[in-house]
């Protein structure tokens, strides 16, 4: 792993392109070289190109580059994407096909049976998937997917309680604006105010990708975890950081102790692997009252680690607490820049 | 009910006395003639004594009224009461001692087995717990109490929901700054942020007073309401209205249809006597997506509706929804001011 | 003036158009009968065609209404202009080519030396440009415009001061978000943020707006008053209500107190003529620190004052005061609809 | 300047206390050893006598200390005031007689003539006062005072445009609510509105520290620069950063460019001797329109840089631009601990 290797950025223009520019400045092992966006942008010097919104500056290596177009074939082996759905439906099996490992924030291909959708912490051994993807579809490359900014935060919440039988989760979240891209919502809509719905699948989303994370790879395919999830969504206003309150069933009845226990115990293969963005606990619990709050805890752990507070009883199901999470770095850039580290260390960018 | 009465108003410079003072200043029944604060205001204009935070001038009528102190047996027979909890655990009583009628905001009395927690559309029969009140305690007056900000939503929206074999309630509250009264949450706290407690026992506060609420009186006593409700309690940048996603057991497993139409149906004593703050519907069911939304809706009916919306089927407790109300109008001033109304209505404000 | 009269409203759908409709619901002499948008929009009834966007639900007099195509010469003769520069820039001409009295809020004539640029309490007898106007262009009809929402609270505001011999006016605005339409900025951009421009020309139209409006008609023109503007442009997250420091240079060097009696003294045509629009008094002077907020006084005189504070000496200019106005009502909406009141009331309305 | 000192902080549980731990952390030359606080958090430890209130847990070396009375003549020689005013107007006095260096934020000796009121980038030569205070007031110590938050990036704005002539410098401030303290603003107050006054003197504040600030030391006085000032204050709901818009009079009338140069060219002692808290360039000049922003620039210098944009000709004054800084980092701890590093390098810490 010594060498630096060269990567691509699809939709690089867009709100989650700078974030994956942002966080890829001085990466250790990836290197953006090769920056991709619409037609209007092909050409254009990036800083020309695109108006930087993430504060500072524009990363000087990413702003004197000049952005290419999404043509598959060209550009590094590793492309992350930050596409939106409607382009990533074409173009990224198009880039798979060429022979690319497309390592994708959209959510167009997260639910395919050979599509891992990965939490590197909960199911490193769903990369299994590419193989499968491979055979079946006969590409040299392959897609793997991070998911939607919600469900990451749950389902690594809810990934350490397993072994207690977890058998439902019901959850409302706080989400932040930067989680509806760029315009995304109106001002005139949110200050002040709270909109008791995102919008586009949002619930179904997290009611259903979190079984696929937390199911079992058996064989060829994943066998769905059990748990019945059900999601209230609500937009506020607070710029990053979703926060989300969960009341859980588990069979086993443990203790508020024994959950703040296995939650802060809890690790997995990125920090085996002291994986670049691997924050050294994936979870912490905090013991002060009122927290967390997205505007003080988002940040833990460079923004890669999920907060969790207040756990305590819950009245109707067992158990329930408070989760917080990055939606732009865990829950966007950073997860698939966590995925690509771990698909690099157990070699799945090598040529087979 | 032709003649205006006086009333007064104990903790009249605070910032719910001075909800009390903008909502009474054109009330055809009742006229605030004698505004109470602490010793520090007494003897001082109004204007001068009350920093006023509302918004447009002070009222004229109490602008020029010279502030009294909180001395029992002063002042009119009806009192309402802005006190916060720890002023009103001695001075409510010690006003109902003295004969006065005292209409309180206040969680002071709310659970003692004796004084109506009230909600009129409700349990407007639960007043007659005023005759035992008053047996009890020897008192000529008596206290009547309205419930906490958050609850008279939560109540208002289960009431309907009875019939349908009412078991359990999951709610997670995204609750105003105004809740919190004057100054209440620092800006430091909270701008673009959100804080997942509100403390001062607010989800025990939830957890308990619907079940009073919505219970029966039988007798002498409310045999409280068996629904289990669990409370997640947060705070939000908002300034007025307390929105919360609630997910609810109902043993008949209506249809949201079914679920909609007892809501919209749904009346009570207030309708029925057509009472000034009564609002032509208790709830209002919104069909529009995104809705209700504090900043648009809190003040449907002027803040004395509760409006609902997105009820929908929840794949783990059957039914959900999303509720909103006005927390200082429904949730405090306005709640105290509709139960004086039933009270003059209903002939208890005559001497016995 | 007895009879109420049908007006039309161009651009009915959109941000301004709302407002239009929600302030004409109940007008003593305008009911809006006419609806009209784009061709996307056109024979949808308005409850579908708009997406309410202004709290509460959409009166009912317009749900119903039909909207109609843009068509010169249909609809009344008198036709409000909530229409977007690019569009009024076509559209406008043209209705009132075909006899339209057309009472618009678009920037795209407002400069032109034949088009009044009306703030009735200043200059109602700009009006007669009108008859300049259908003498030069041939019409049948005429446009009148309204100033910018911001030129509009600083112009009312200077207004006063002319008498001193008014000179130079530095002006810093902090704008609310609804001066931008909708979906305008977007809430990634300002929440817990400050935006130091506002684009568009904002501060170019401010500079030589007000020199217009305070201009004096002499013959068939304007002669553009001499006072100096500069202005710095803000944005803030604020919902409704314009904000601005203002330091004048005033010849005269009034004292504070003599500024703020000149200014509480002001009165003009609306007031005479008592036109429903009109506030009793159009300038607002409040003695208390820490005022004019736009939160708290933005709606005085149902949005049609201006409220000034704060009036100090200055160090540099002489003079220094806060004011604030309501921006999408004295700003917009509210101000063609108190210009149109007064063509009413002047009798422009009738045929010639 | 090998070894590290030890140093204190006065008034360190508090918000600006809180600042100089977090700044100090992990500090090259100054290691926070004393923590000095109110009788009521002495003898506690820092993590339980502190409620951290700044993202992130409190700094580990922080935590574990014992949390010491201000009892002047203990503690190490340097300490840094994080006091309030009230508290500083006797502390500070009574630790510089007892021998301390008192670095401070407070206001309370600010414009005493024998009193450093330091930006070391501008006036570092200020620092010579020590020895006359020293002899005026028999103290073996010394204060050394930073300016008001909004003072410390006007005069850093205009110290580069002293040679074009400055005469008159008129700012209306937009205030982040960190500057306030805690618990500081209401949020009531402040979510979305804006309130034009910060009152405690601010606008005079701004008005007479610049004059001295950008003042000349002759022998043993400084001469206040004649710049006259005018400030306008207003309160925003921005958590950190000072926005302000600026028009000058400048002699010369330099072009916006050549202002832009002169900014973007001014150096100080800070860079020259390289001191640990000094930012590269002590201004920068941003050239994209709707810019600076607090949420973007306001950490540029890692808070020690003020950005400037907007530089354009004003229709009055000559020149306007805007200009922003963190207020809590370069306008208190920050400005501070710049002072602090000054005074090492150039000899002051050391006995005489």
């Amino acid at each position: 792993m010594a060498a630096v290797i060269d990567v691509g950025i699809l939709g690089a223009t867009g709100m989650v392109g700078q974030q994956f520019i942002r966080l890829l400045d001085a990466h250790p092992w990836f290197r953006p070289r090769w920056l991709a966006a619409s037609e209007r942008s092909a050409g254009r010097l990036y800083a020309d190109a695109a108006t930087w919104r993430l504060g500072g500056p524009v990363p000087a290596s990413a702003a004197a580059q000049r952005v290419e177009a999404c043509t598959p074939g060209q550009g590094p082996r590793l492309v992350f994407s930050a596409l939106d759905a409607a382009a990533a439906a074409d173009i990224e099996p198009a880039f798979a096909a060429a022979g690319h490992l497309v390592v994708s924030n959209a959510r167009s291909f997260r639910m395919m049976p050979d599509v891992p959708l990965l939490i590197p912490e909960i199911n490193h051994d769903h990369l299994a998937l590419i193989d499968v993807q491979r055979r079946t579809r006969g590409w040299g490359g392959a897609i793997v997917t991070n998911p939607n900014c919600s469900t990451v935060v749950l389902a690594m919440a809810l990934a350490p309680l397993r072994p207690f039988g977890l058998r439902s989760a019901l959850v409302t979240t706080l989400q932040a604006v930067s989680g509806a891209g760029y315009p995304g919502v109106p001002s005139f809509d949110i200050i002040g105010n709270v909109i008791p719905e995102i919008g586009g699948g949002e619930e179904e989303k997290i009611e259903t990708e979190s079984n696929k994370i937390l199911g079992e790879l058996t064989g060829t395919q994943v066998t769905h975890h059990a748990v019945v999830v059900s999601a209230h969504t609500n937009r506020v206003p607070v710029i990053d950081g979703h926060t989300m309150t969960v009341s859980v069933t588990l069979d086993n009845a443990p203790s508020a102790t024994e959950v703040a226990q296995a939650m802060r115990q809890w690790r997995g293969r990125p920090q085996e692997l002291a994986l670049p963005s691997a924050p050294p606990r994936p979870i912490e619990v905090l013991e002060q009252p009122y927290r967390p709050q997205p505007r003080l805890d988002a940040d833990r752990g460079t923004g890669m680690t999920v907060s969790v507070g207040r756990i305590r009883p819950c009245p109707i199901l067992g158990t329930r607490f408070v989760a917080l999470g990055h939606n732009t770095i865990r829950g966007a850039a950073g997860a698939a820049i966590l995925n690509a580290e771990l698909m690099l260390a157990d070699g799945w960018l090598e040529e087979r």
